[in-house]
């Protein structure tokens, strides 16, 4: 089982996926705001929840792992180096959750912020931030370093053409995108070396972000303090 | 097993599904000039290819099946409206093929010619020219029939939104789309009924296909007198 939910008012992307034998279940970033949608999508369903995975700390959205985790036993699972006590778990590169026969891989790809994992199941990568289509995550707040972040799109790119990309956001409408057309499309990455991606990102000069002052320190909380 | 393949000549995607145990597999809309790449893909995957699929009767290239049935054994199948005598079988709307333990199910998707049909695998469509990424084939020659072509992408718009789009086509390197996406973004469709969109197509005015006065007679032998 999987689904794909949209948030209309910070363009975030939470993904629902599940054993469709046994029902058990992960959600991938979840919002704060959009814990009843969730709760009645993972009952809907009849899926049994096991993790709240979080792509990152994020500085746009409060998680609603917190909440999720108080509402259905599920363990709050992020990234080993967000360092985050309110987790249940800090997942480094390579381990992985199960739920019933399904499998989570988690990729460290740190550039977005320290913390910033991707996940994969199946064919599927679930970037977060770290590559967004025909975009990726800004690298000027939160840890950002452009060069790390361009080391972890080569990490994913190694992955075969045809793997899947879901992103964390998408502010166009779009919802899917693969490896082969992101190497090829994006305009930060295709046939951009190292520092041409590096000279992109340090030239943004994008805007303060909107949610950040409440976001991130209701994100240390896994959303709880919101 | 799963390959999206690309022809840079006429922008067209060439698909390999495969049963990951047993090797048995499908080939959809093979390109004749690329005969070579697609039996090495066959090859270095180690697929016993039990048919070529096409999605209607090319007017923009010649098709691949006549020559891989002659090289593999495969079957050729086309659509029932197709009714190439070429064909070792004509799929109606709703039949399968197996290969392994996996199933392609057909869906009778005429408009774009009469013949049209889409393919099911998994939660996969195989639009062919019915449905491309922000666009749609052209109803202007080959029985197009732009009102048909409406209540076809309606019938794929019933497929829940995650269920992933791979089009026949796309002219900017996109790969990948939604059912979700296309509701939302499709320009032609989105917000649009059914005279909406019939004007939109009826007032198009393309150019006459540079290949169709070669292609179309080649596909009714399957393109074997290519």
């Amino acid at each position: 089982m999987f689904r794909q939910l949209f948030d209309t008012d910070t363009s975030t992307y939470t993904y629902l996926l599940a054993d469709a034998l046994t029902h058990e279940g992960i959600i991938i970033d979840p919002v704060k705001e959009l814990h009843e949608r969730d709760l009645s999508a993972i009952r809907e369903l009849g899926i049994e929840l096991r993790y709240t995975v979080d792509t990152h700390v994020h500085a746009d959205h409060v998680t609603g792992s917190g909440s999720l985790r108080e509402a259905t036993g599920a363990k709050v699972i992020t990234g080993a180096a967000t360092d985050l006590i309110c987790s249940d778990r800090l997942i480094a590169d390579g381990e992985t959750l199960t739920f019933g026969n399904e499998v989570l891989t988690a990729i460290a790809t740190p550039g977005h912020t320290d913390g910033c994992t991707s996940y994969r199941w199946r064919d599927r990568l679930f970037t977060g931030d770290t590559l967004l289509i025909n975009a990726c995550g800004r690298t000027d707040f939160q840890q950002g370093d452009s060069g790390r972040l361009y080391d972890s799109i080569q990490r994913l790119f190694a992955f075969a053409d045809e793997t899947l990309i879901f992103p964390g956001h998408d502010y166009a409408g779009r919802r899917v995108s693969s490896i082969g057309q992101e190497k090829t499309l994006n305009p930060r990455l295709a046939d951009k070396d190292r520092q041409a991606f590096m000279d992109i990102m340090n030239s943004l000069d994008l805007p303060y972000p909107r949610h950040i002052d409440r976001a991130l320190p209701a994100n240390l909380t896994c959303g709880l303090a919101a």
